[in-house]
């Protein structure tokens, strides 16, 4: 399994993913599952993704080696004039790479099956955030549903329904993104640390490298471990029933 | 889909189900999973069904109408001597039930199965809560697992791990469960008010008829609101990632 969450803010883009991978509860790895490509002052195209690592990685090669053989007929990132341009080539491409693992009759336990979500800026175009679906269609993050998450996504969505806010700071979003990663790595096992995050200014047309965040980081053992307390408090800070009232009326 | 949560406390059981049913998007209804088996003074035996609804019926609709006949030779939930000796009852009756549904030849997209959540007590043996397999074996709450969820687990875990204590009161109890099936029927469709909940006094052998809350009743929208506003300000509470200072260990 895996856990990536795409926002969509005022300012920019944030992008966070896990980096483990398992094949069965005893293979379990390390990968990276965020990748950017970038050419500053143009573009900034990132891409999360989750699903059979083999598809994944081979729809990360195919695309990275289209960039790099400029004069080859085959469409790249790197030329395409649009966000919505790019999300159509990454569509195609993830359902190549499937089709072609389906047609050569191999079998698998699992699907070959992967889903992307991909959010970057192109030139003076709008900052864009689309989930890929293995079936080559997708979808754009809009104004009612300004995130995408992927993966084993349903421990860690009631904090974001709840605390999103497109106005927020990349502090507070890093925060955010940190209590549902939390919550998702401490229900389950096939969700993991180090943490990769990537900040995207909208305008800048350049990011930094993503940040690592490992599990003995402090500031993310200060979230994990204050979390617990906070939630508490709030807990602590509802009104009780009152179940006197309650069995009165019904019995009544 | 459905969700029951069952907790085990100091001074007894606490049980929440919701009662929506669904066959499809476009067919819903409203039908009671939450089950009482009573004799004051003697026992009280409560389930919780998650699953196919007609195995779910046709096992309450078995285990009641062998309480109806004291001669007959069946074994009766009224007459096990002990807890454990119901849960293998139950387990059995359920078992049955599906193994019939599909020895019949019957064929349904979704599956026959069924899981169920047993409480209770009975004389003077231990109050104890049960989780019960389609396969017809079970598992006991124990210190470290003191609670068990079936149907759409996720959503509502996150905020029972944090926040369950086995010495809170019943009131906290209910307040704890309406915030976790607050969460799950905010994301699920599947999962709907009216919640019925059962509290039990350990001891006591006796319960009041469960209560039934409501989609409008004050005090759930009071949690439902509040704990909005208080995640929210339990969140704020939390330090703010000092980005300059990461991007420049990453930088060095």
């Amino acid at each position: 399994m895996t856990y990536c969450v795409g926002l969509v803010l005022d300012r920019g883009l944030v992008l966070m993913s896990d980096t483990r991978t398992n094949a069965g509860l005893d293979n379990i790895s390390t990968f990276r599952k965020l990748t950017v490509f970038k050419k500053p002052g143009d573009r900034v195209i990132s891409m999360m993704t989750a699903g059979n690592l083999a598809t994944t990685q081979s729809v990360i090669s195919l695309l990275e080696e289209r960039t790099k053989a400029p004069e080859d007929r085959e469409p790249s990132i790197f030329a395409a004039p649009s966000m919505f341009q790019v999300a159509r080539l990454v569509a195609d491409t993830l359902r190549e790479v499937i089709a072609r693992q389906k047609d050569s009759g191999q079998r698998a336990d699992s699907a070959f099956n992967a889903t992307i979500i991909l959010g970057g800026q192109i030139a003076d175009g709008p900052t864009r955030l689309f989930l890929i679906y293995p079936e080559g269609n997708f979808i754009e993050a809009g104004r009612d549903t300004p995130y995408f998450q992927i993966g084993e996504t349903k421990y860690g969505r009631p904090i974001l329904v709840r605390a999103y806010d497109p106005a927020m700071s990349f502090e507070a979003a890093v925060k955010l993104l940190l209590v549902s990663f939390d919550s998702t790595i401490k229900a389950n096992l096939s969700v993991g640390a180090p943490l990769d995050v990537l900040l995207y200014e909208e305008g800048t047309l350049d990011a930094a490298e993503p940040l690592r965040i490992t599990a003995n980081d402090p500031y993310f053992r200060s979230i994990s471990d204050g979390w617990g307390d906070a939630l508490r408090t709030a807990f602590y800070s509802l009104p009780d029933i009152d179940l006197d009232a309650v069995h009165d009326e019904t019995a009544g």
